[in-house]
């Protein structure tokens, strides 16, 4: 039987539609970061905050990507911001040929940036460009210090890390989570990334990954 | 060009394999869960708590599944339980065909139940069959109370649901998780699935778990 490599045809149409958004995110200097985490890490809260919080400096639309359901759309859409939601119907990542047509629904023209919230898993979204400027990958504390060695893909291709739920951290112990080995580990899968410890509950650390996603959209400028 | 039903073939090999695990699990009259959930839900420390308590009763073996590293057979092996380590090296699933090769390994004959730890993915392991005769879904309280209307597949198939870390609901307001909501939706995808809220850290809701699994292994003698 002849071998069909069908990965390599696959990951070809879609890198195809990838470089279709990124010129149409390049042609109108929109930042567009792909949001990466397990589920429940806490991305759509962070992104309601965001949102809010930079209401008057930074413009942002929200692709979402789940399974089923448009409940997280519907949390962005109260902040008044843009969003579109995806469902990929029991696929575990977005494809780029999904968010091409989402960027067409998008009013690109009014905004300075786009999130892409990919599905919740921690592994097959990272493979798969969808034609952003870069990745973002969330880590909850309560998922344990031991994710960036045992899930190094997508940290070594992630420009930021936001280890999110500090809260969690706070008075004691309620959960088990050494931060200096997070930061520690992921600096070894990737020299370069931004770690941003935060929680999204409470407002702590937000400021500091606010300045850096400020940056982000400036430098586009 | 013709289409290549690539799907189908794949599952098809699984299937024969899962099929083979079926029957030497069936001949030795062994019980074999398959655990499922997101990243640091505490599926291994659940395991190494389940292993250790019930030492004197039930005999346990663990086949781990992970994209990287040996950390969690490492864990098990801590108990004394036979532990054989799967790296997937970047896939995101168990396939049946690295379960039978486990299954070969372990020393079968010694041991009551066989836990297969899947890759930390709440999507792509609940499509194959590994040749087990249930599945387990693990939920941790900090992934939020929304998992099972989006991520329905592995609550309408899983024989149980263990709700873990409640510890963290203790005292007020750490977490915000209704245990009704996600008993009512697991439920509504699954009238059958027993709900298990549990915390492997303090031990609280252990004991329902501990007989739930000790009937089960019961029913195949």
């Amino acid at each position: 039987m002849k071998k069909v490599d069908v990965g390599k045809r696959i990951l070809g149409a879609n890198e195809t539609y990838a470089l279709r958004n990124s010129q149409i995110l390049n042609r109108g200097k929109k930042l567009c970061l792909n949001m990466i985490s397990s589920p429940g890490s806490g991305k759509t809260t962070l992104l309601v905050r965001t949102i809010s919080d930079l209401s008057d400096t930074v413009a942002i639309g929200v692709i979402e990507g789940d399974v089923q359901t448009d409940i997280d759309a519907e949390r962005i859409r109260a902040t008044r911001a843009p969003a579109i939601q995806i469902n990929t119907e029991g696929a575990c990542h977005l494809s780029a040929a999904q968010v091409n047509k989402a960027l067409q629904e998008l009013p690109l023209d009014d905004l300075d940036a786009v999130f892409i919230e990919n599905v919740g898993n921690l592994v097959c979204p990272s493979a798969f460009a969808l034609g952003e400027n870069g990745k973002i990958v969330v880590l909850s504390v309560a998922e344990g210090d031991d994710k960036p060695v045992k899930y190094p893909a997508i940290f070594a291709k992630s420009k930021a890390l936001l280890i999110n739920k500090i809260d969690l951290l706070a008075g004691g112990l309620q959960v088990d989570f050494d931060l200096d080995r997070v930061h520690a580990d992921a600096r070894k899968l990737n020299k370069d990334i931004a770690v941003f410890p935060v929680s999204a509950k409470t407002g702590e650390g937000m400021q500091q990954w606010y300045d850096w996603l400020d940056a982000q959209v400036r430098s586009l400028r």
